[in-house]
């Protein structure tokens, strides 16, 4: 029967892949970390529960994968070159089959992107995953989110609402032929974090952030701290092939209001689409412009973002993000 | 009703309170963080579960303190100076009641430690808390688990067991008078982090650790991540008034195999003992010595420890530390 220490020893400690590696690893109180010689360590947390961030039953290779997906996604919204993580989590009982599977994935994740795990922990409860992923960014160049500017480019990274749609067709909102919804799931349950073009965008774009929650949700935060508003063109939205057969209503849902996409949504000054662009082909990632970064005027009662069509007619659209706490 | 954003606004989001600020925090991708010059940055995670760490109905303010007390011991079981943590929490509902208790005990220590919150995530799900801390050490100084040396004292901070007690107490295993059991659940609610303890001996002791599954188990660590051997003085062991007066056996198992404890077991050299007195004087810590580390031989089937009563005579005790594994 394996413990709590044999479990980590067996499952969660490996020689390290990188040159880059910790100075402490698994196994002591805290793992030691320098960030490069003149950068920050950008760091983000994020916690996973089963039946709200995973149906019961998910395929734990794909759970590995997607725990540290999420994460790396938040460092690649801020333009930061992954280095490490930390893994905390609950299990309802010790699974080896389902142990070598999610660590599989989480792995296979984690050496692509040279992220090493440098410490965590285990315990007895309900199936709850939380990672804190660790970058290097230098602070000036970081992606934040209050740096949008009036005149800026709004971009999109990939396509939106694939993983929306998967759920929708689980969920018998609506349904798929067999091969969307398998292009579909993988989206939801193999989401790539755009961290190359991340970093390919430090320096050159302004705000940006991973859309995790919905566009309109999401998007709203940078708008918010920025203190600026959008006009954004919803027929200009990437989507898969699949989701552009489905009907007008469920297509804008899903671009605008689904979650689960872990693209990047950014803004950059209209001077430098040429190099946003660029950005996009060496990183072999689809980048789409959408719209425009306009004033805001705190007295004029307007939302912060306009949605309009291909034509620029301004639409109506009762959409919003994904709040957990809003079942 | 208080959304997952209005919830952090409210209850997670304050003016930082020291010099020593993270670059972006709450509200962003990413927190930035850079370790002071010369320092590298000491990271550990954990997480608790309801039911398991903390009883079901378990008061707030005491279990947000408690929270971040269980992480900054891991910070003071390597002689580092607290700077950040990132806190994750998945809530059954959203009670303000709770949250503004809980968010009062956490800040409280935070404040007192210096330890600002510069990240986080929300959900809903089973209650279940985790918090990752980051502190500043030197690394060359930092006190690791696998640095213990032959002819080392062996030394444990505070008192063992209280917590264990209490435990005992509430599950009806023994019965305390209304005081001691006053008192023991303070040591179980309300541990307090031997922050400025580990500080002193980073570049005096050798190896430490924080004790939280109990002495057995977790000195265990030590010995066999350095290689050696100890013998322990069970007689020495510090113990409350409380604990010295409940039957013999009692007082062995809570003080030997007794979990939550978060006191600092500790080696150094004899050569230090004043410097390490000295250390306890300084920060108002009881420091006492409880054995020596001694050779290990692999190939004698020897256990790791010998437990000696205070005259040296060796005690067979079949006792180990928690295991979060094992119902």
């Amino acid at each position: 029967m394996l413990n709590e220490f044999s479990l980590i020893s067996r499952y969660f400690t490996r020689p390290s892949q990188s040159d880059n590696r910790a100075l402490v690893g698994v196994g002591d109180d805290c793992a030691l970390l320098v960030p490069q010689a003149g950068k920050a360590l950008a760091i983000s947390t994020d916690m996973l529960v089963e039946g709200r961030h995973f149906f019961k039953g998910a395929e734990p290779l794909a759970l590995g994968h997607k725990t540290l997906a999420v994460n790396l996604s938040d460092l690649a919204a801020m333009g930061a070159r992954p280095r490490a993580f930390t893994l905390a989590l609950a299990l309802p009982a010790i699974d080896e089959a389902w142990l070598a599977a999610f660590s599989e994935g989480l792995f296979a994740l984690a050496d692509r992107c040279g992220c090493e795990l440098i410490g965590g922990d285990t315990t007895r409860g309900p199936l709850t995953l939380c990672v804190t992923v660790f970058g290097d960014v230098e602070a000036g160049q970081a992606l934040r989110r209050d740096a949008a500017r009036v005149g800026d480019d709004v971009w999109i990274s990939g396509t939106l609402g694939d993983a929306r749609l998967a759920l929708g067709a689980l969920r018998s909102e609506w349904t798929l032929n067999p091969t969307e919804l398998a292009e579909a799931r993988r989206a939801m349950d193999w989401p790539e974090p755009q961290v190359a073009l991340g970093l390919a965008l430090a320096g050159c774009a302004h705000a940006a952030l991973d859309i995790s929650d919905g566009l309109a949700g999401d998007l709203g935060h940078i708008l918010e701290r920025s203190d600026v508003a959008a006009r954004i063109d919803v027929d200009a939205l990437p989507r898969s092939a699949a989701l552009a057969r489905q009907r007008p209503e469920i297509q804008r849902q899903c671009t605008i209001a689904g979650g689960d996409d872990y693209q990047l949504c950014f803004t950059a000054s209209s001077r430098a689409r040429e190099t946003v662009l660029a950005a996009g082909r060496t990183t072999g990632t689809r980048v789409t412009r959408v719209g425009t970064i306009t004033a805001f005027d705190a007295h004029a009662s307007e939302p912060r973002i306009t949605w309009t069509d291909a034509g620029g007619e301004s639409l109506a659209l009762a959409l919003r993000g994904f709040d957990h706490f809003d079942d």
